[in-house]
């Protein structure tokens, strides 16, 4: 009975869960935001690709970011710098963002319409895969020093992303990491999930990102 | 109530932990175990470390090792190539290992008197740092391409640990990483916390740790 108990529990938390996604995704319909979860391993690049992209973007499209950590206002003061709006939101102990605080975290933030907003998951690749936000498209970093065998180690955040961002290509002449045995892996658990090679610090690569961007954000709807 | 339910399964599920977290401790006591629990993010270097010490300290102590991961059998695989007594748990969904997994895997593992456990964590700086095994140290990982603001932004995992390994040092030219500022950083969450630099690829460092560990192995009890 205990055991059946937790698992009870856990179905209940996960079924509120997606219930309170479907509304942040109808939210998000009515407004034609585009909304990206992101989710990596701590350290993989989350804020980084946002600095660079909300940088190199701006004026071409509108941005909003809401930005999840256990501590520290770290993250959201990054973008802020960028001059892009953006929340923060601290879990405390909790270990993955879910439906509930993102649908706080835009009565503040208000996103425009037609804009993309960047969700910034707590740093772990494991929690969050459960956790439906509401997003439209899932972003999974994993970068170049993790090692490539991660898809088939952390299976349900690869499973569960439509894109898949190999970071820190730098760093390539410098660790055992296979490029082509990591799209394998990532491919073996998810045949459609897309993958895009690049590095935030020498910014190779961030056109086809910026290319992919372009292409999920949808055209106003004509009035 | 909902909430009220959640938290209090919650509490339920650390209580029970503790408690067989502490029969585990008994059971370690009992044959002179020193029980190492090893977490970081994923990839920061924890089946890395252990294949050099395994090798590195051959003949001179005895060891047996627990593989924690979602899936796979691919870091106990690697820890069998040294030769080394290992045994995988696979934990699915879960995100940790927890003291009942441990307690289930000794009865097959049985390590020996006076010998070294090593206790290999998922990869998640988050979830783990909540669930005792009933290990006498616990040693987390950073690596220097995760960013020097770590141990504020994911504070439980170093607050609960008693050593911090900053790993793969080779790499230190080639990431924006302050080393003086990441020990800040761990001092100001755990002024106990010690704290070695190595990198398990260069080998660089890696005396200091067997220094520790070797302080760490009580002397066999005289019979
Ligand atoms: N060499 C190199 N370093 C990078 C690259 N992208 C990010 N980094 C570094 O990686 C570290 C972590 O970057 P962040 O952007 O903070 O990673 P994050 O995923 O947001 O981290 P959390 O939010 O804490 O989970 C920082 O030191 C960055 O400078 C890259 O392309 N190449
Ligand atoms: N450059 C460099 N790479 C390292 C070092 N230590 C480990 N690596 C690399 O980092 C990657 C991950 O290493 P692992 O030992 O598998 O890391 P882990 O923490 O066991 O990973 P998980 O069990 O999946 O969480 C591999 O590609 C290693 O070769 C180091 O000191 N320097
Ligand atoms: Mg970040
Ligand atoms: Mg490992
Ligand atoms: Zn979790
Ligand atoms: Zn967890």
């Amino acid at each position: 009975p205990h055991q059946k108990t937790v698992i009870d529990v856990e179905k209940d938390i996960l079924y509120q869960n997606d219930m309170l996604a479907q509304r942040n995704r109808g939210y998000f319909d009515a407004k034609n935001v585009l909304a990206i979860n992101l989710v990596s391993s701590p350290g993989s690049g989350k804020t980084s690709l946002l600095e660079r992209t909300l940088t190199d973007l701006k004026g071409e499209m509108e941005f909003a970011v809401i930005e999840g950590d256990q501590q520290t206002t770290n993250d959201a003061d990054r973008i802020h710098a960028t001059g892009t709006k953006a929340t923060q939101i601290n879990t405390g102990k909790g270990c993955h963002l879910d439906a509930d605080m993102v649908a706080n975290a835009l009565k503040g933030l208000k996103p425009k319409e037609n804009s993309v907003l960047f969700i910034e998951n707590v740093g772990n690749l494991v929690c969050p895969a459960m956790f439906d936000l509401g997003e439209k498209e899932r972003v999974v970093i994993i970068s170049v020093t993790e090692g490539d065998d991660k898809p088939l180690k952390y299976p349900d955040m690869f499973h569960s992303s439509t894109l898949c961002i190999i970071n820190k290509t730098d760093l390539l002449p410098y660790v055992p990491f296979d490029i082509e045995k990591v799209k394998l892996n990532a491919k073996r658990i998810n045949h459609q999930l897309e993958i895009i090679e690049l590095s935030c610090t020498s910014g190779e690569g961030l056109p086809l990102w910026y290319s992919w961007l372009k292409s999920k954000v949808l055209a106003p709807e004509p009035v």
